[in-house]
């Protein structure tokens, strides 16, 4: 089954594939969209839109993993993720696709074992599980990856434990 | 010149409409979306973009005025509504139409003379500037027509004054 993860932001959305198959998970793909800063909001957001609808038609997930936003910094960069994330899931609703969503603790949780992980053993933790040559890049292609992992065992467990979907809640 | 006005939210989004011209304004229409409350976030985001779509056909206003987001109260509640206006900037950049932004401030100066004006207050200018028979009804479809007071009067005194779009920026 294929999992797009997406980090949610507004300068820069990571968004990562993999197929995921008896609790095997094959890399298929990762990046960023970006989007210029200095740049008024609206056309940020139109850009986020249009290329996440790209990207899901490209690579035809069945299922989609969105981060949770999460607000111990700046509150101001906060609210500007929240617009960028209010977009990414209305693509993602609108393509049909079923959506559910995770903290990064338990991102960092699913992937290295340890909700309180550094980004590097999170990082160090996807190349080894992915069978990748090199470590991710950039970081939010990255978490993006951690996140589509995360849906992915989160499934497994789910379905060998309870046979229904685990910890993750459709949004 | 017909301006709608934008007031965000998750669970209601107030719009007002009304055309100014020559430093005379005209209730046009006002009203809510309102999306289903225990109800998932992208859904709802799906609903405001659907029905904000329509008005903008139905009203095809020149220009929308959209609130600023001010956060003073509950933090998981303005990301909620930042969410709400993502899809609302998006759903006005989509249809073509100028965009502009102002603070709760900016408006109450606007429609009262004073910034610190209290919601009755406000209410009731909007009634008397626009001549109509009752009071605007929900608060939201208020701030709405609010909004879209404040830049019909921002884009009078601005080309009065100078001949330019006025203390109002694209969004």
């Amino acid at each position: 089954m294929r999992i797009l993860g997406i980090d949610p932001g507004i300068g820069t959305v990571g968004f990562g594939v993999i197929d995921a198959e008896r609790g095997k998970n094959t890399y298929v793909a990762c990046g960023v969209i970006t989007t210029p800063p200095n740049t008024a909001l609206s056309p940020r957001l139109d850009m986020i839109y249009n290329d996440l609808n790209e990207i899901i038609v490209t690579f035809a997930p069945a299922e989609i993993a969105v981060e949770e936003l999460f607000f111990s910094k700046n509150i101001t960069t906060g609210i500007a993720v929240a617009h960028g994330r209010g977009v990414i899931l209305l693509s993602a609703y609108r393509s049909g696709v079923p959506v559910f969503e995770y903290t990064p603790m338990q991102v960092k949780q699913a992937v290295v074992g340890y909700g309180g992980a550094q980004k590097r053993q999170v990082i160090y933790m996807i190349q080894k599980l992915l069978h990748m040559s090199k470590p991710p890049r950039p970081d939010d292609a990255a978490d993006a990856l951690a996140l589509a992992i995360c849906h992915a065992r989160s499934r497994t467990s789910a379905l060998t434990a309870e046979g229904e979907s685990g910890p993750c809640s459709t949004i």
